[in-house]
């Protein structure tokens, strides 16, 4: 098997011949391309368009719904991707249904611009805010929920960690992902009656996450 | 030759002077990068204008073809990549020729948003809605038969396989790819009739497609 | 701890057990990519209407102010680009709150092409050239304080760098980047009173700068 | 210095003190995502607005020049892609004056989709055809440009090759990228006198030429 060192394939595939694994490091790159993608993309939706020529900086200042949306979900992905990494790097290897579990993951990253829109374009409408701010706090959710249960798969039983990997460790990386969940629930919550307090807390809720998982 | 270990380039061109082939994780690393950006660059076709003010709800309901194609082109692409990676992988190198197929592939996939866009804009159009699934279903065979060929070039007569890589895997990965084909024609079929139930067939054949892959 | 020779995290844990610490190639791989699609998004601002059929020559020599804003923001990202690998590649190691340095640096580089959008839009316009060039001035001053601050939290009682990193040398990195900013407070003035001199001037700047990190 | 092995800068900055090289991986990890942004973005350009419902396949074959202007691109990013690979894999470090043509060569290319925007836009139109067709085969004309630069920069004198490599192999490869030039000036004075022709000339270069360098 020494023709082709860089792949653990082969390897895996002598445990159980129809078990197609991919090797970490490229799942990483995939994934990471995917993430700076999206995380660059945001900038698109902040437009102001020729005419408001005689009046650039009040329509600079109007868009601030767009800087809040694009803030929140800037650090939103900012998390998912260092959440990402220190998973994978922990993990002793990638099965099946993890790259199930990545690929839910990538799909919530990747559409997360669609609500970011939503919400920069519609928090300011009085018939379309609850609407708005409520899919935006629901997908945050989903992105949080995706990446506990991606946690959970790779440390249940140690399945995807190393044997001498402490409990103590696993607990404590499992609480910087695991509350937030609650914390959107409420979010959503006051989304139906204030959205754009929840608008604001979406944001406190991003940077806070972010801050302490970097 | 120590002075660029980082590359097989040397050595092959000692084999045959003029040809010139490409470190496979150098492809990798580029086909992998028009993949991650293929897929999160389907997000921007999913836009809602501020028209929507008073009705959001119902017209993101609206958006229903467009996330539909986005699902099927997300899932679709998702399957290529990991196809395209477990072929690579295996590889003992990547050839001129390999280099063409892979550029082909790419070019599919990289075109594979135009398709989709059609897709998301058309199919709720009864004058417009047959070209548009038609056309799609087109492109999705298309890729189905690149990665076959793909396949079919890299393992026949052990082209580009170890020597010790046995049949029975290189039938059963073969199968992973081919039998798609078949049911695309179907389904291409089924979009001149009901070109609905066609793009509904369209998304089950790419997820299920990944999930086999996966 | 064989199993996972590709992380760094591991070991760090070791030393503190809750600091999370990010492998350098991984926060490389990132960064590049926000760096590598931020530069490359920026074409998309370029655009001619259908309707300039029967002018194009002119239509396109109209766009100068675009292209402008267009090189100053790829050297400028180029800049920041090769910055930033030097200062990774010599730090010894990331720690947690190099992590947020680097986010605040991905942050002010994935927003450039919001400013950059404006100063090609806006410089033409009597009314609102002042604020387009001040705020895309501001902006460049940004990413030249981010990226000073990165040198001197990496090199500050050679915190992340080699025991036996000369002092000279330290000197000599932080004098490609520092000097700029006085400069750029210059040219944030002059926007003030001839902007699109000052856009002019902004070229120029993120043109030597890259000549001299580059 | 074996702190940090993955950098070979500080082996350089002991020959001199104010040269700040660059790790060869992460140029090519940089310019690949250039090239591989640049070549996805191009699919962008292609769109049918929701008027064509009633004559979607003929909306769909009225964007022939946007088809045209997209493969011939894609062809050309796909031959700077391989050549680049090439010669940087072949040389043997990459010092501050390759950077510079480098960032020359990854300007030329992201700013592509422009002059491919224009083609695709105006090749139709008997008033703006010309400037459209000059301007982007003075384009392709750049890229050849530079791509041959780079590799005499590279191969002059051995600079940056193996002491043992062959003068036979320098000139084979610069074959491969020098004799396009001529054809360039050639299509682009056919592109004065018959724009359409000479659009389908700068696809078939580009193919001509991506399939010699693969």
């Amino acid at each position: 098997m020494a023709e082709h060192p860089q792949t653990s394939l082969d390897e895996h595939s002598e445990r159980a011949a129809d078990e197609v694994v991919l090797a970490t490091s490229r799942l990483e790159a995939f994934s990471d391309g995917v993430f700076a993608i999206a995380i660059t993309l945001l900038v698109l939706d902040l437009v102001i368009g020729p005419g408001a020529r005689g009046h650039l900086l009040r329509a600079m200042a109007d868009l601030w719904p767009s800087y809040l949306a694009y803030a929140t979900s800037f650090f939103m992905i900012g998390l998912v991707w260092m959440g990402h990494h220190v998973m994978v790097s922990i993990s002793t290897g990638v099965d099946r249904r993890l790259m199930k579990i990545n690929l839910a993951l990538l799909f919530a990253v990747a559409f997360l611009p669609f609500p970011t829109r939503l919400l920069g374009e519609f928090i300011t409408s009085s018939a379309a805010e609850r609407v708005a701010a409520v899919f935006y706090g629901f997908w945050m959710l989903l992105i949080s929920v995706i990446l506990t249960a991606m946690w959970r798969y790779i440390s249940n039983g140690h399945r995807l960690l190393p044997d001498d990997f402490r409990q103590a460790r696993i607990d404590h990386i499992a609480r910087y992902f695991q509350p937030n969940i609650g914390l959107y629930g409420f979010a959503i919550a006051l989304a139906f009656i204030l959205p754009r307090v929840a608008a604001a807390l979406f944001l406190i809720i991003a940077v806070v996450g972010f801050i302490r998982v970097a």
